[in-house]
Order: C-alpha cells, then structure tokens, then sequence
C-alpha cells in the first residue's frame, strides 16, 4: 500500500476525551476513529489488524473442529424471557420495532443458539459439536473509559458446545483451554497470559478467565508464579491459595480479561427444553459450554503490551503490514524494491509522500511495522537499504537483492 | 466437511409464516435459521456461502481501489440531527443508552463515514479515494415478508467516494458501474441484471439500480431489449422511453433490486462542513458518491434464480461445497475418494450418514452443490462413481482416478 493513497492519516494531537493508552496510540496512528464513546470505526490499518486477529482464532477453533455460523443481532424479546433476562440483563439495549414488537441487541449469544441447536438435536449421535461466530456484540455500559478494552459495540468471538453429559463438556473444556493458550501465543500475549480461575456460577466450581498482565487492566489477579495460573479478585477471598500447587504466596498484579471460558451445563437448555435421546430412548437435558474472546479487546491489550513513547510495536503476527518501506527522496528506486518486495508475497507499507525524514520516521514508529526499510543516497550508494527492526534502536544495511529473502 | 459432523440437518416441513420462496429454501436446506421476521442466522452452509458472495465483492471493489473499513453501528444522534435525518428517517432503530445519550443503528453510514473522512481531507492532494465496508445493517421495517430480500438486519457492502469536482465523481462513477456488472457476472446473475436508471435525488438527473428479472421480485422495471438497461417503475410515467436509444417498446418485468448507486454531489459533505483545499488555496467542498450491494440479498436473488422444485441450485463461484459425496453403503471407498478429493484442494461435502438413497438424494438436491458424486456398489464394480451436475437429469460413470481433474 502506498502511504500517499492510504486513506487516513497519523494525528498529531492527541484526541480529546480519550483516556485510555489503547485508543490514544490506535486513533494517532490512523488504525481506528472515534465515533462515540465506547464506539469505534476500524479505519484500514485497523482493519488489517482486526483481521488478522481474527483469522487467528478462526483457525485455532476450526482446529478443534468449530464451525462457524452468524448469528442474528436484533434478538426478540422472547428469547431473553425465556432465560429472565429480558428483566436482569442491564447491559441490554432494548429497542422496539416498527413491528410493534421489542427486541434486544445481542451482548451474548446463548438466547440465540440454544434454540437453534435444539432444532438440530435429536439424539445422543447428535453430539458433541461446538459452533462459534465473529460478531459484533453491544453493551449498554454506563461508562466507557478503557479505549477497545471495554466498548459499547465490540467484536467477539463466541462459541458455544453441547454435550450429552458432564465428563464430555470437561474433556472439550480442555481442549479449548489449550487452543485459547495457542491463540494467545500467536497473538503475541502468550507470556503474559493467564489461566485464571472465577467463579464458576450455577454449574462448576470454577470458570476460568485468560487473564493478561497489564498496568492499565482494570481486573486484578493473584498469580501463582509456580503455576502459571491466577485467582481472580471476586474469589481470592474463598481461594486464598494456587487452586493447584496450594502455594500460599500469590502476587497481585493488574490484567486485562482477555477471554472467559465458563460451564453452563443445563442452564441455558433447561428453559429453552433443549433435550436428546439416549442410547437406550430416553430424553436427558443437553449439556453446554461457552467460551470467549474479544478480538477488538485482544487488538487493544496487544497496543498496550507493544509500545514505547514513540509508538506501537506490533508482534508480527498482526501487524498491519510487515514491512514499512520509506523513500528519503528516492522514490524511483523505492518504487522498484515496493514492487519487487510485494511481488515476493512481502505486505509493504510504502511512505512514497512528499514529507521530511523526520516525518517520516515518526510516522513509522507511531505505526509501529515490525520493519523499517529506508532506502536514501547514502544507503544506494552501498546498493542498500537500511533495515532495522522497530523495537531496536540500530538499523544494518542490506543489500537490495537479499531484503526480500531477510523479510520473509 | 462430512455430513454426520455439519451442525444442521435438512428440515422436511416448510417454516411457519416464511411467505418468501428463497427463505424457505434456504431454511429447508439449511443454510439459515429464522431468529425473527425479517431477522436470519447464518449456518455453517450459508455461512460458506455468504463469505463466497463478500469475498467477490470485496475483490472487485479492492480492484478499483477501494480500502476497506468497519464502521461503528451505533451511530451517535448528532450524527443523524448534523443532516436532519433523526427525525426524518422512518426505517431508523432508535434506541437510549444507560450514558443519557441517544442512538440510532446504522441503517445507512453516511453521517459517520463523511465526518470521518473530513478529518482525512486536507488539500486536493487527498483526493480522490473510496472507502467501504461490509458490514450488518439495520432498517426498521413495518414488514418484512420478502425472506433475504427485505431484512430487518441485513448485510451490505457501502462504498463511498470523494472527489474534488463532478467531472472526476463521474469517472469514478462509470468504474463502479463496470465494477458492479463483473460482480454480478461473478455470481451468476450477470445475465439477468440490468443497469436500470433512477430518480437522481438532489444532484444528477438519474441514479441507477442494479436489478435482477425474478418472478419473486418487489420491484417493476422497464426493459429495454437493445441496450439491456431498464427504466424503474418510479421514473417510468416521465422517461417513457430507453435513456440510450430512445426505444419506445419498453417491457415491464418484475425484478429485485440487488444494488443501487448515487452521485450525493455536496448533500452530506455540505452539512458536515467537508472541504478541501485546491492548487490556489481556495476552499471547495468535497463532492461524494455512495455505492451500495447487499451480499445477503443477493444471496437470496441467486436462490430466487437458481432453483427447481427439488431445491437450489447454487452457482459454481458461491456454492457452500463444489460437490456433495453421497455414500450409498460404500464408507470405506467413499472415505479414501473424499480425502483424495479435499487433498486436491476440492471443497467436499460428504454424505457418509446411515440413511437411506432416496433420503440423500433428496438433501443433495435440496442442498444444490453443482455435483454429486456418488460411490455404490455398483460404480464401484466398475471403479467408478457416478458424477451428475445438479442441474442435469442423467450423470455418467468416472473412473475414480479421474474425478479429482474432472471436478477443477
């Protein structure tokens, strides 16, 4: 893509009324506006990340065996009656119709799925399967202060299993454990993600969140540095110990709720009378599972854990593009290593604009490609260009035939 | 995917109170769920399908230099007041927020994308570019009877563009409309689509529709044989005749609306005060076009075209599966030729099910992948299997090594 032709532009001032670290460095970068509070429009750049993000978990659910469906937004009131939570839910947003009728915009998805699993569950040989969406979900939150960490409109994955029976839904529960640990490290956030344990609600003793150390979290968690896992805040007062080593010295720490995986057992099925039959004929209640993540949200924890004062640094998994190619006023050689770059398959941010050097790095870094390569007459005349890695402070010079085959 | 893994079944009735034929089909089939009147989930098959229709959309407009965004939904009422359409705007979903503020669901994004692309326009220099997104939308209908033709909550992709004076919004407006006809071809209605001429609105004489011939259709278009455009019914008492050649012996035909395009000139650039500077520092407004495709309405117009009274009929280019694989007792072959199959890169639907011939045949006539394959005794005795286009009566024997080349 050629910078000149890109539709936004970085911001230099910073944007009013935006308190959060995330939203600042994406709206500055020119990855993301703001359309209201808690409501964000993904500009390219943004998108491309969004993207990506996607396709990862995308292909970590397929893996285990996931299929993907879309499900509605407007969710009749109905629906939400059957589980009371037409009443309770205060996060709705409830809107009524020209139709006469009242409906809901989804904020979760189970009011929505069950009855659509129900349709297609006859018997035990139905079972088990798992479908998710990528959907953008509304929250009527009263306040909206965390940037894409916490949105009045967001985009999540959500997937749902249904089982025949308790030791079923615990061996999948497991199985999505380990592909939300294998989502998170391609996300750049395994290391600092963890498996923490909440409260389990009506079914299990515990749900577990995927919980990521950051300053600016607005969860605190009690890590067992053994284990690897955490207790969240709501039962550190019950688990005062590592709920697997029963180590004693638990550290608190900040963190992001990345994800939630959470037992339902019947309590979705039982209103919606989501039943099977068994093997020998006779109706038992179909057993669930739910399990999410935030890809907006997960696209807001990696700008907070990948940044410096100069800008974001993405890992390179998501970032919009690998390599930000900028011309110091050699735009005819440029033109030639974009072309030969994005013909070798490389994704090439190209600053072919009529700006300063100094422009143009602080752009780069605020943008934050995992890669720079500068192509000026000091670096042509060594046949050159100068490449160097966004986080590190020193560039190398390459020569221009080996920069495709260093990129990839 | 094998048949006994996909989540949905086939479903022998017809749907209660689902007057359109396309949503019959499709829930009969399986591809989509009704959540409400005018209001559809998508499963795994019309899932597939729907990403096919976007995909091809969102090539063709990349193709012509389109970026593509995701704007927020929930748009801000001072949005809508900045163009006096809060109050004038029937088919808005109006809802409050738990902030004291009012929304309104995007039914329609030019009060955001025009604000937004203010903040980008600077000089002439920024000019011109195009902008899109494909994206759920939401209009308040009183009914909503036409099945994927008329929802509630729908998908569209909208394109907008920005331009420094008419005569470039014109050129840019003449590549949509090639843009639009290779779309259109792509997905199997390109020979029934016509370039069908509009009330223009505040600033050209006409906009134009893309509307495709369907018994099922809400629309009435006035044809002209030679040059395979139409008139709509809105226009047709003052522009009597074809707009190109002036052909008296306009047909009237019944149609669907699967896309529409406008020259907006300064009508939403004007009240959110959109300007640009040009080469002598003047001030200019910025003059817009808005182009609009409804991938799940297409989705239903190509059910609408392709079908007969045993099911769809989908279009190699947006079939959930190139071919359906029907076992008839033959697991253990039928398995090796399905992997042999997706191995080749071949999209596969397997029926290895324990029913009966009649029943397959009937789900892979409903489900209308463009070829059935099936391995029986009898095929196989002559190391065959049995390759039928879904559109034909009679199929012919394939030797098994063959049928991976013979599906390309």
């Amino acid at each position: 893509m050629r910078q000149s032709q890109l539709f936004t532009k970085t911001v230099k001032e910073l944007p009013k009324d935006e308190a959060s670290y995330n939203a600042q460095a994406l709206i500055r970068a020119g990855f993301v506006d703001k359309t209201g509070a808690g409501i964000y429009s993904y500009l390219p750049l943004g998108k491309r990340v969004l993207d990506k993000i996607c396709q990862i978990i995308r292909e970590e659910i397929d893996n285990i065996g996931g299929q993907e469906i879309l499900m509605a937004a407007l969710i009749p009131k109905e629906n939400w009656q059957a589980t009371d939570r037409w009443a309770t839910f205060d996060a709705l947003f409830r809107l009524s119709g020209n139709d006469q009728r009242e409906y809901a915009l989804g904020a979760t998805h189970e009011e929505v799925v069950t009855p659509l699993a129900g349709k297609n569950i006859f018997s035990y040989k139905d079972l088990p399967f798992g479908v998710y969406q990528i959907q953008t979900k509304f929250r009527n939150e009263k306040r909206a202060k965390a940037g894409l960490l916490r949105g009045r409109e967001f985009l999540m994955k959500d997937l749902y299993s249904f089982h025949v029976d308790e030791a079923d839904l615990d061996a999948y529960y497991e199985r999505v454990i380990q592909a939300y640990f294998k989502i998170f490290q391609r996300l750049g956030l395994g290391d600092n993600t963890y498996l923490t344990y909440a409260s389990g609600g009506s079914f299990a003793k515990y749900s577990h969140e995927f919980q990521t150390l950051a300053e600016e979290g607005e969860d605190r968690i009690h890590v067992c540095n053994q284990c690897r896992v955490a207790v969240n805040q709501e039962i550190v007062a019950e688990q005062k110990t590592c709920p697997l080593c029963g180590n004693e010295k638990l550290a608190e720490m900040k963190a992001i709720e990345v994800g939630n995986i959470f037992k339902l057992g019947t309590k979705f099925s039982a209103p919606f009378e989501v039943k099977y039959k068994d093997a020998a004929g006779r109706e038992q209640p179909v057993i669930m599972g739910c399990y999410g993540i935030g890809p907006s949200r997960a696209l807001g924890t990696i700008v907070e854990t990948y940044h410096d004062d100069r800008g974001i640094i993405w890992p390179a998994s998501v970032a919009p593009f690998r390599a930000h190619l900028v011309s110091l006023n050699e735009n005819q050689t440029a033109d030639e290593i974009y072309d030969q770059l994005t013909s070798a398959g490389s994704e090439v941010l190209y600053d072919d604009r009529d700006l300063s050097a100094g422009e143009k790095f602080a752009d780069a870094d605020l943008i934050g490609c995992p890669y720079r390569v500068v192509v000026s007459k000091k670096t042509l005349s060594q046949d050159s260009v100068e490449l160097k890695k966004r986080a590190d402070d020193k560039g190398e010079l390459v020569k221009i035939d080996a920069l495709a085959l260093k990129l990839k």
